[in-house]
């Protein structure tokens, strides 16, 4: 990257961080100035690389999935060649996430807030169903993938309801994720 | 039930009704003059029944929480007398609901911004540990229960993600779970 490319990138960079901890505060509501002044920007400069609260809360979701999407790439073990590798990485992504973060209330209610405009909806959609396929030929039973997407973001959403999980529990809901995306055959009979 | 006390259980019920709106509207910072505008009272007339706006959140949770508990109660099949009936139940709720509404993202938004209270979270942890006590009790292996119960709630927050569920992937998860909830044995060996 030239100096003048990487730049731009670490600009981006800090103004969707912004732009997260803004509509964490500000809800679906939350202005462009608010972003600028919460990324410490002028809106001016905000809006040189957003023209718009759409654009910037489609960048926000892309960026948001594209950093889970390369967690999970990062997790596919290589010397594991049986099916199911990519789901079983999928597991490690979430687990990993949930033992690291102390803050899904806030990624629940960016989340929450990002999917009521239509083009992060849109967007989202358009990933879980890429998800699906991509699972999907990875020859593991269609069931299985279901209940492990689910209850991966069950488990994200847990300590909204129940308070952090301990490490035990997360260590215990991932081996059992792990060992459910570890058979091929159907879930029930 | 006396005349005077049916009136204060439905101005209860139409306040909280309100509270509801006015946090999903507002957010946390949702104010007891946003609260009592949205239900065309007084900001007085409000504060005769709730105090304060710490106390009008905790009475919200209450009341989702309690909602939710009669929905399972009510679904419990009497003619069910293995183990798991109430777990069925509970799945059986969660699906009710799921068809029912089309509002997924303001009930997650919902529940989020709760949750940023500590007597509502602490509250919420509270009915989890019931749950999960009252399910174990009924003879399904703790497995099951996890995983039935990470489900649910990833079923919950699914649309948030990928738009409303259609009616046969509701009725196909649906099915798996209660599937899932009708084994007594360990999930995995």
């Amino acid at each position: 990257m030239t100096g003048q490319v990487r730049d731009a990138v670490r600009t981006r960079r800090a103004l969707l961080d912004a732009a997260a901890r803004a509509v964490v505060v500000h809800g679906a509501g939350v202005s462009l100035d608010a972003v600028a002044r919460e990324a410490g920007v002028s809106k001016g400069g905000l809006m040189h690389h957003y023209r718009s609260k759409d654009e910037l809360m489609a960048a926000l979701a892309d960026d948001l999935f594209d950093q889970f999407a390369r967690a999970v790439e990062d997790r596919i073990d290589p010397a594991d060649t049986a099916p199911g590798r990519r789901l079983r990485a999928y597991v490690r992504a979430t687990f990993d996430d949930l033992e690291k973060t102390q803050d899904a209330v806030e990624q629940t209610t960016l989340m929450a807030t990002l999917s009521a405009f239509p083009e992060p909806a849109r967007r989202a959609q358009e990933r879980y169903r890429r998800w699906n396929r991509t699972l999907a030929e990875d020859g593991v039973d269609p069931q299985r993938i279901l209940v492990v997407l689910r209850a991966c973001d069950g488990a994200s959403i847990a300590p909204l309801f129940e308070g952090p999980l301990g490490p035990e529990e997360l260590a215990g809901t991932r081996s059992l994720l792990l060992a459910l995306a570890t058979g091929t055959g159907p879930l029930v009979g």
